[in-house]
């Protein structure tokens, strides 16, 4: 069995990722030499994951501190990086955060120490808040449970066992008799390409449905609990997560089965009052109209392709957080 | 503007069939000239969509016909064919009423020239039945509408304009002022591929979401109808139709939007109190896991496919059939 699935490397100062984009099919490992690099991995997935995005940031400061000695020239970069995927707050506020702290440090070499000296403080807490997610969530799970989780949320989004897959990981490893249902999570396939794998290294069997198929899945009596990750929640607890979380939340909410979304605290931003002030990602239209080099619809047709939706606060049964249930 | 996408060819005793598995790649005809490649196209979907099956159905008649002298392996034949794709209750339907009419002929060209009879009258009915629901359907539709529907339910999976897209063909035609979305349909991609076809082929602008961006679809406010077709009503109006469909009335449900269901009363088995005695044909796991010959996700997965669910009929607006609405 395989525990250990971390996606990514940092040592002596320098980052190797788990290409993602390649999963299942090669286990490939990419050298991110500078920020440039750091910020195509992030826009085009092959390093992604609310949390690991979050962590992935720390690392992007501390490039940016290498790359520049000009005030303006750092912030310009900062912004870039803050900027490559909205939707997940965990970049954006991870991001701020470091430079709220560096920005107060004149000295170049001790802002390069700081940064790394928050980068190792995060490895350790994402790693504690994880395993802390985890035990809150298996307390709300009873033998017997058929859970269904969306994407993927394990140790290929964050650092440490994950966020809701990191729960359905904990109660299986402390024998608890449950069954695992996943989707496939299209456009870009995160639970057949990521949760399958995560949850294959990990030898816990499964099964998977196309996103489609999960009301009928709810109507046939098999699920008892559905746990999805987030990307960012509202003060009101209005809930971004990948596209189609909302589809789960409404089937759920019509079978009476609990929802719960399992993040960290950080997931919450204070800013906002609701959903609808959550940007949400639009993708290029290309990922839904392609598979590989296979073409899936006449070239002509026009795609709405949002990278994530927002579930409304009432459809939520509650917020499992490395600080408890609902804190 | 191409309004004839018919298909299939049948002329001079033989059949030949737009082969849907290449749509929309490459426009292939292929020729069908016995059963067996019959039952083969009818099972991988080269030919499909819910009232063509009750055709393709009846010139399955006619070759068994053509095939056997022997009364038991003539039916023998027609359970093969009544069988090889259980949820659409077109297919067996269409082809038991025939076998009932024919058992009453005793002389083999008197049974032939039957049927070719039934298959001619089939063929005009159809086509008037789909003109009959575009018409009730279009007087539900006002300017402004936003109508979502799901899988392929247009000239290529009928004899005539087809049902829900039928509808919506004709509502554009007649100019209304409506805009038009359709999903991507998983695993086979019958919105992709066959829906988008056709939608360019008639020229009429749609844009396509991915099966679980549905709802955050209805949530955006653009959507005002959904209507989608159907494989099977029972007695109490519980509905099966392609995987995905409950997915969407449920959300539309929450939404309070108007979900319709288009299909002829052949649609309808009186036989069946209610949708739990519909068979749901499960499908093989591969649809699912390949694209092409492109790997989704590890071999080793394990994949719940089932082709259809089943819609309640609480969150059915009402049936639209060449009758009226909800006759």
């Amino acid at each position: 069995m395989i525990t250990d699935l971390r996606p990514l490397r940092f040592d002596n100062h320098s980052l190797i990722i788990l290409d993602q984009r390649k999963l299942p099919n090669t286990e490939t490992w990419i050298p991110i030499p500078h920020s440039e690099a750091l910020w195509e991995a992030i826009q085009t997935l092959a390093i992604r994951g609310a949390p690991l995005l979050g962590f992935a940031g720390l690392i992007g400061v501390y490039f940016s501190l290498l790359e520049t000695d000009n005030e303006p020239d750092w912030m310009n970069r900062i912004d870039i990086l803050r900027s490559v995927r909205p939707t997940a707050v965990n970049l954006a506020s991870e991001v701020t955060k470091a430079v709220r702290i560096l920005s107060g440090i004149s000295e170049k070499q001790q802002r390069i120490d700081e940064c790394l000296r928050l980068i190792k403080t995060a490895e350790a807490d994402s790693i504690k808040e994880c395993e802390s997610i985890a035990d809150y969530g298996c307390s709300l799970l009873q033998d017997g449970d058929g859970l269904l989780t969306h994407c993927n949320t394990g140790s290929l989004a964050s650092i440490g066992i994950g966020t809701a897959l990191g729960i359905i990981k904990k109660a299986y490893f402390s024998k608890k008799n449950i069954r695992v249902y996943h989707t496939e999570t299209r456009p870009l396939w995160q639970g057949a390409r990521l949760t399958a794998y995560e949850l294959m290294k990990c030898e816990i069997p499964a099964v998977m449905v196309i996103d489609s198929a999960i009301s009928a899945l709810m109507a046939s009596g098999n699920i008892t609990k559905v746990i999805v990750g987030a990307d960012r929640i509202a003060l009101n607890g209005d809930t971004a997560n990948k596209i189609g979380t909302l589809s789960l939340a409404l089937s759920a909410h019509y079978y009476r089965i609990p929802f719960y979304v399992a993040a960290p605290t950080s997931t919450f931003d204070t800013q906002l009052r609701n959903g609808s002030e959550i940007p949400i990602e639009l993708r290029n239209q290309q990922e839904v109209l392609m598979c590989g080099e296979k073409k899936l619809a006449p070239s002509a047709t026009k795609v709405w392709n949002p990278a994530f939706d927002v579930t409304p606060k009432e459809l939520i049964s509650a917020f499992i957080t490395e600080l408890g249930i609902n804190p």
